[in-house]
C-alpha cells in the first residue's frame, strides 16, 4: 500500500498542500492531509496529477520522425505517399517495435491510456496473416511492453476515395462492415474485461468507407472514432458522393452519438459543429500533426461550443502538454479574443488551465471508453504522473498554469498505471530493451523503405 | 585555453562528429577533429550549437506570467491595462530582480543575447529619476548578473495614439526625439564598445511616436526595432492619421533600411512586405505572445519572403526551440502547403529544421547589432550551448530535426556567453540569488500591484 508524498496533488476542486496519496492494488484509495506516518515514495517538488491520455495515435508512424527534413512532401496527399513508403516495409516485429518505443515515449511524456488509430491489419500483398489479427495483437503487446493503457481502435477501410486503390493500401482493406465487426468481436473475447485494453471502432473517413458500411458499423456498441473534414478535398468528395458533409453522413448511417470521437474536423460545414454538440459527440484535435501536415486550425466555434481531447496522430512530436496549450492559443490567434476555451466542465475551478488539462485528459478517457473526471479521485485507478515544478520557469506561477503554460516531457518525473510505476526520475523501467529492440527495426524495415 | 568535447558540433555546413571545440580568451579558437590530447569539458550524449539570441524582450512582464488564470483579460487591450497595472507597482529594485530572473531562464533556456525593448525609464508620476538612466542601468545589470549580452533597445514613446495619456504610461514619456537621442548617447557612453552590451533605438509604435520624431529618429545610426501592425486597430489609427500604413509610414520617416526590424508585422498591408524586402529589413516574430495576446498569426508571404528573428516578448513562455518550430507549422496550417519558410541561407545546408535555427540565433544576432553566421566558426565569440540529446524523442532522429522539432529548455545542458559557463548540468551558476531577489520582488510591488 504505498503511500505517495508529493507537494500537490490535483484533487477535482484542484490543487491541494500537504496531502498525500494512497495507493492500494491498483486504485487510489485515499487522498489524505499530510499524516505521521511513514512516507515510501517522498516527491519533492513534484506534483501529482491523473494520467494523460492520448486519444488519437498512429503509433508506427514515430519512425517517420524527423526523416523528411528537405521538407520535400509538398502537401497533405503527398506526405500520405512518403508514409505508405514506410508502411510497404514494416513486418509485424518491426511494427511492434516502433509501436513500444513510441508508447514507451508516451509513458515518458506522462500519457498512461493511449487511443490507437490502427488501419495496418493485412500482410504486403493484401492477404491475411495466419491470426487475422496478428498486427492489432502485436500494437497491444506494445503497449504492455510500455505499460500503459490501450484503446485499439480497429479501422475499417474499404477504398481510396473515387481514386484506384494504392498498392500500399492492400494492407488495410476489408470489404464491407460485417468483416471489421466480427474482427472487434474477436478481440474482445481475446481482452476479455481488461481494463488495459478495450476494443473500439473507426470507421477510417468518409473517403475510405462507403455510406453502405458505415450502417453496418453503426451497430457497434463501444466508442467510434472517425477522422472528418481533415482536409477541404475530403469534403468535396463527400459532397460529390452523397450530397452532404462528412458529418451529416456520418449522423445519417448512425454513427455521430455520445460515444463517438471526430478526429480533426478542422474543416467543419455549417450545422456541422450543430449536430455534434446535439449528439454529445467531442473533437479529437491533433495541433501539431495538423500544422505538420498543413491540415489547418479547428475553427474557433468548435472549440467555444464542443468537448475537447488531444492526439499526438502522426508523432512528430509527442507532447500533450504543448498540444494543450495550443488549443487556447490557436483560437485567440483565430479570434482576436481571449478565453476561447468552452463553458467550465462540473467540478473543475473554471480556469482555462483547468479546462486544457481536462482535454488533456478526462474527455480523453471519455472518448477511449474509460470514463473518469479530472483530478486524483479515491476509488479511480492509480494512474499518476509526478511533475517536477522546479523549472526556473515555473517560479511564481500556480502549478495549473505552469504544467500547461509551462511544461514538457523533460518534466515528468514518475508515472503509474494501475498503482505500478513504469517511470522513474524520467526513463522509463523498461527503455534500453525499446530501444534496442526500435534501432534494429529502424535498421532493417525502415531504412530500405525510406530510401 | 578549455576544449570542449562533444558528440557533434553544428558548423556551418552541417552538424560534425568526431570534433572538438577550442575556446581561449573569449573566443572560439579552432573546431578540429577530434585530437588524442586532453579534453577540459566531455559533453557526451550533448551537442554543440551557437548560442539562441532572443531578438524582442520585455524582461519585467515575466513577473505577469500565470497571473490571469482566469482568461479574464478579453482582448489585446485589456490585457495592456493589467500590465500596465504591474507597471505601476515596479521600483527600480523590482525591476532589476524580475529582469534578472527573466534573463536567467532565458540563459537555462540557451540564450545568450537578449534584445531589450526598455520603455519604462521614469517615475511613477513621470518625473525622472536622479540618474535618468537608471532603469537602463538597472536592466543592463540584470543581463550583466545573468551572463549574456544584451542589446538595450531605447525605447521612444511620446502618446496613447489619439488617446488621453493613460497614467501609468508617464513612466515611458519623452516628448520629441531629441532626448531619446541624448539618451542613446549617454548609453553608449557609459557602455562603449564592450560587446555584452549594445545600444539601439526603438521608436515603439506609430502609436506612441509622431511622424515629426519618427524623422529626427531616423538619424540613429544603429539597430532600430518598431513594433509594427501587431493589432489591426494601429493600422487603423495609422491610416487616420498619415493614409498609409504602419511600415509605409516609417518607411517615408527613413527608418526603414537593413537596420531595422518590424516586431510581429501580424497584419501587414498590402506592399509592406515588398517595402521590408526591398530595404533588406527583417521580421522578429513572437509566437507564443502573439498566440496569448490574440494578435495573429504572421501571413505566410512574410514568412516565405522576409528573413525572420525570434522573440519571446512578454514572456508567456521563454522556449525559442517552440517559437522556431512554429514558423513553419503556422505557415503550414494557414497556407494547407508545406516548404513555407523562405531560400536557404548561404552556408547552411538548406534544410527546414536549419532556416528554423537561423531565425532563432543568426538572424536574431544581426537584428541586435552583433552579426554573425549559423555555425560554430573559429573567431566568433564564444557563446555556446551544450543540448542534451539523449531523450527518447530524439531517438533515429537528425541532430538538427532533434532540435527543431522537440527540443525544450530542459534539454539545455550547458551554456557559454563569452567562453564562460554561465549553466552547467541545466542550471545556472547563480540560480540561487536570483531567485531569492525574484521572490522577494514579487512578494513587494508586484503583488500589490496586480491584487
Amino acid at each position: 500500500m504505498p503511500t505517495l508524498a508529493p507537494d500537490a496533488v490535483l484533487t477535482a476542486s484542484g490543487f491541494v498542500r500537504d496531502h498525500v496519496v494512497v495507493v492500494d492494488n491498483g486504485l487510489v484509495t485515499s487522498v489524505t492531509k499530510f499524516p505521521p506516518g511513514p512516507i515510501d515514495v517522498p516527491l519533492p517538488g513534484r506534483v501529482l496529477i491523473p494520467g494523460l491520455v492520448n486519444a488519437h495515435s498512429h503509433a508506427f508512424q514515430r519512425a517517420l520522425r524527423g526523416q523528411l527534413p528537405d521538407g520535400s512532401a509538398t502537401d497533405f496527399w503527398h506526405w500520405r505517399d512518403r508514409m505508405y513508403a514506410l508502411v510497404g516495409g514494416l513486418d509485424p516485429n518491426a511494427i511492434e517495435a516502433i509501436s513500444a518505443l513510441a508508447f514507451t515515449e508516451m509513458a515518458e511524456s506522462g500519457i498512461t491510456h493511449v487511443g490507437e488509430f490502427h488501419y495496418v491489419h493485412h500482410q504486403p500483398d493484401g492477404s491475411p496473416y495466419a491470426d487475422p489479427d496478428e498486427l492489432a495483437h502485436r500494437v497491444i503487446a506494445a503497449a504492455r511492453r510500455a505499460g500503459i493503457r490501450i484503446t485499439l481502435l480497429r479501422v475499417a477501410y474499404e477504398r481510396n476515395g473515387d481514386q484506384p486503390l494504392h498498392p500500399v493500401q492492400r494492407r488495410f482493406i476489408d470489404t464491407g462492415g460485417a468483416p471489421v465487426l466480427a474482427a472487434t468481436e474477436r478481440l474482445r473475447r481475446v481482452y476479455g474485461t481488461d481494463e488495459d485494453v478495450i476494443i473500439g471502432l473507426a470507421p477510417h473517413s468518409v473517403r475510405a468507407v462507403p455510406p453502405s458500411s458505415l450502417r453496418t458499423l453503426a451497430s457497434f456498441d463501444g466508442v467510434i472514432h472517425t477522422h472528418v473534414s481533415e482536409q477541404p478535398a475530403e469534403n468535396a468528395f463527400c459532397h460529390a458522393q452523397s450530397q452532404c458533409s462528412p458529418t451529416q453522413l456520418l449522423a445519417d448511417c448512425g454513427l455521430v452519438h455520445d460515444r463517438f470521437t471526430a478526429v480533426h474536423l478542422t474543416w467543419p460545414e455549417p450545422g456541422d459543429v450543430d449536430c455534434l454538440v446535439a449528439a454529445r459527440a467531442r473533437v479529437c484535435v491533433c495541433p501539431s500533426t495538423e500544422l505538420d501536415l498543413a491540415d489547418g486550425f479547428l475553427p474557433v466555434d468548435a472549440r467555444r461550443r464542443l468537448p475537447l481531447c488531444l492526439g499526438s496522430d502522426s508523432h512528430a512530436t509527442i507532447d500533450l502538454f504543448a498540444e494543450a496549450r495550443t488549443l487556447e492559443g490557436h483560437g485567440r490567434a483565430q479570434s482576436g479574443q481571449r478565453g476561447i476555451l468552452g463553458q467550465p466542465q462540473a467540478g473543475g475551478d473554471g480556469r482555462l488551465a483547468w479546462r486544457a488539462l481536462v482535454a488533456a485528459s478526462a474527455e480523453g478517457a471519455r472518448a477511449l471508453g474509460l470514463p473518469r473526471e479530472l483530478g486524483v479521485t479515491p476509488g479511480d485507478p492509480a494512474d499518476l504522473v509526478a511533475i517536477d515544478l522546479t523549472d526556473l520557469s515555473a517560479l511564481g506561477v500556480p502549478p495549473l498554469e505552469a504544467i500547461i503554460g509551462q511544461a514538457s516531457p523533460r518534466w515528468v518525473d514518475s508515472v503509474w498505471v494501475g498503482g505500478t510505476r513504469i517511470v522513474a526520475e524520467g526513463r522509463h523501467v523498461r527503455r534500453e530493451a525499446v530501444v534496442e529492440a526500435a534501432l534494429q527495426a529502424f535498421a532493417t524495415s525502415y531504412r530500405t523503405a525510406a530510401g
